[in-house]
This record gives structure tokens, C-alpha cells and sequence, in this order.
């Protein structure tokens, strides 16, 4: 699902207002009969012959993902990785209100990014308790991501977006954590390009 | 097999020299039959009753992934997100050496990040026909992410880590693209959140 979105926002984006079935799976590596079992499920947005309405589809899968709910986020950790996320990643599109930036450097405490307050770490507990947040961005260094992710969790956070790499050892398990684990990813890319290697050079 | 390698290293940085099935899937969340069928085709790392040698399981997974072969990257656009993961990311654990860092900002040009020299992004083709070079990391902007991609590819670039949010389009398929999707996994997040307050008010 997050993927038909991300595709259907860039169609969208780019002026499409409807797509067949055979378009759309040509242009995303998919059987046109994979897409209508994936989208039967929530009613009829395709009409025989005219393919499917590209905004009321978005629409739909937005819904169904939680982006129309409006999230408020806080992000811990205002390094090179914090500012990367903040200056690139659309969290307004996504659904998601970034209201708070926490870091421990004096220096960026006060200062303002991308119209977002940045707050000493300290203070995550108070601002916790005044403001309603529902999801935490973890871009601290290793050594600290456990006990930051710990304070975050006693403070009532739910969810959590992990970018440090490590899996996290949380007691309470009815806390969400989505990890990005940059390492997995260029592993496999690693695995695959060995595989490449060892087939060309076996077909010399 | 990456997140095995990845929970080893930690293993092994903390000390740990062997470790039981039945530990090794606690830790990780697998029942211990799932983690000896896993490791089963790679002949015996454990000795029953002594648990798993971490390291020799570390070295062997390390082979099977190609970490061992070591190979040359560049990593193309040196904003935020490059300057995190240069950084943050220990390339040469997982087997990677930077060779080169591409950015079209006259002012990183000659200077150098942790050691590699910033070239700049004029002199690609130049640098890959006198470079051997296996993969390119690319965090430039998502404006300029398929043409970027198309040059390194047309210099011979067959493998990318694709950090730029879009879905690459490059003809030639034998190129490999490993994709990290901030948005896919925060849309995930969102989703399982969305859920878990639908069964927490359903519940009142």
C-alpha cells in the first residue's frame, strides 16, 4: 500500500487522472491482476475500459494508511541525519506534524528548523507532558539510542521511527517501532552484486 | 541473513563468544528451530549443547554476503544526507571502501569528508573510466536523481543504493537498485498506529 501511494502521488504529481490496471502494473513491475485483487478490496474506483481515478484512488489508500488521521511528531537527535530528514522529507504530505526538535548541543537549543523549534533534551519529559505526540523520530548517535528511546517510552510515546541502526530494547511491547536499517539494505545490494560477479564470471 | 549479521556484530562487540539457539532466538524474536534451520545450510557452526561460535558464523554470513570481497563505492551528492551517512555509516565493516564523493557545490569541491575527496559531479564519467568502482550511493536531490542515475549507469555503474525516494527508472535491467523508503516505513508506522488507536478506542 505505501508503495501504490507513493506512486499514484507522483502520477498525480505529474498530471495523470486515470490509469488502467496494465499501465499501472507496467510501470510498477506488477500483473494488472495483482492490482485489481489488491484494490477490489476497497470498492470500485476502476470502471471497465476507463481505469482507475489516480485521486480518489490516492485518497482512498490514504485513509486506509492513517495519513488523513494528522499525527504530531517530535524528533530526537538534530544531527547531519536529523537535518537530512527535516530539510528533505515531506511530513506534511504524510500526514504528520513535526512540533518539537530535541538535541543536546547548547548551540542549536533556541534555534529554529524549518519553522520547527529546537528544545535542549532535557525538556523532552515536560513537553511530553503539555503536548499531545504521537510518534518519535530517534536520529541520536548508537550509544545513546536505548536510553533515549527508554525516557521517550516512560513518557508515554507509542510509536517509533528508528533511524540508529540498532535494534532497540524495549520492554513494553505495545510500543510500535519501524526501523530504517541502512545496514540490511546495502547488505543485500552486497549479496546481489556478488551473486552478479559470480555469474558473469562463470559464463566467461 | 543481514539482520543475523547485523545482531553477530553486536554479539560480538559485546563480548559474547557463543550463544545458544534458543538465546539467539529470544533475542531476536524467531523460535530456535526457525534460527537452526537458517543456519543449517552452512554446515556446523554449532555443537549441541555449546550453542553457535559467534564469530565463526559472523565470518561465514560475512562470505555469503560479499562483505569479504570488498568493493569500491562513490557516493553522489554530499548535502545532508550524504554528510550523515559518511559520518554515521561504517562503511568498511560492511566490506565498502568510499573512493570518490560527488557534489556540484563549488564550495565542497577539493575539500575532503573523513578522508575521501570531494570531487566535482563534471568529473563522474571521467573518474569511473579511471576508477573501478562497483556501487554508487546516491543522495542527491530528487529532482536530479534519474538523470544522475542514467549518467553513472551509461559509466558503467551496476549497482545503486537508492536514497533519493523515487522509484528509479533505468532501462537497463541487469543494474541493481536497493531503494531505502523513508516514506514507505513511515506510511507503515502510520498504518499500524492508526490501527492500534482504532482497537484502544474500541476497547473503551
Amino acid at each position: 500500500m505505501p508503495r501504490y501511494l507513493r506512486k499514484l502521488e507522483e502520477l498525480s504529481y505529474n498530471g495523470t487522472d486515470r490509469i488502467s490496471s496494465s499501465e499501472l502494473g507496467k510501470q510498477m513491475g506488477l500483473t494488472p491482476s495483482q492490482i485489481r485483487q489488491d484494490f477490489s478490496c476497497f470498492g470500485e474506483f476502476g470502471q471497465q475500459g476507463y481505469g482507475y481515478n489516480v485521486d480518489a484512488l490516492k485518497d482512498e489508500i490514504s485513509t486506509i494508511l492513517g495519513v488523513k488521521r494528522g499525527f504530531n511528531a517530535i524528533l530526537v537527535g538534530a544531527g547531519n541525519l536529523g537535518h537530512a530528514l527535516i530539510g528533505n522529507f515531506n511530513f506534511k504530505s504524510h500526514g504528520f506534524s513535526l512540533v518539537g526538535v530535541f538535541d543536546v548541543d547548547p548551540k542549536m537549543v533556541g534555534e529554529e528548523i524549518m519553522g520547527t523549534h529546537i528544545y535542549d533534551s532535557s525538556e523532552i519529559s515536560s513537553f511530553l507532558k503539555e503536548h499531545q505526540v504521537d510518534i518519535a523520530i530517534l536520529t541520536v548517535p548508537r550509544r545513546v539510542a536505548n536510553s533515549t528511546a527508554c525516557e521517550l517510552v516512560e513518557n508515554g510515546i507509542k510509536a517509533i521511527w528508528n533511524f540508529t541502526n540498532i535494534e532497540l530494547a524495549i520492554d513494553d511491547s505495545t510500543v510500535l517501532v519501524e526501523d530504517i536499517h541502512f545496514s540490511d539494505s546495502l547488505m543485500a545490494l552486497s549479496y546481489y552484486l556478488s551473486e552478479s560477479l559470480d555469474d558473469s564470471s562463470s559464463n566467461q
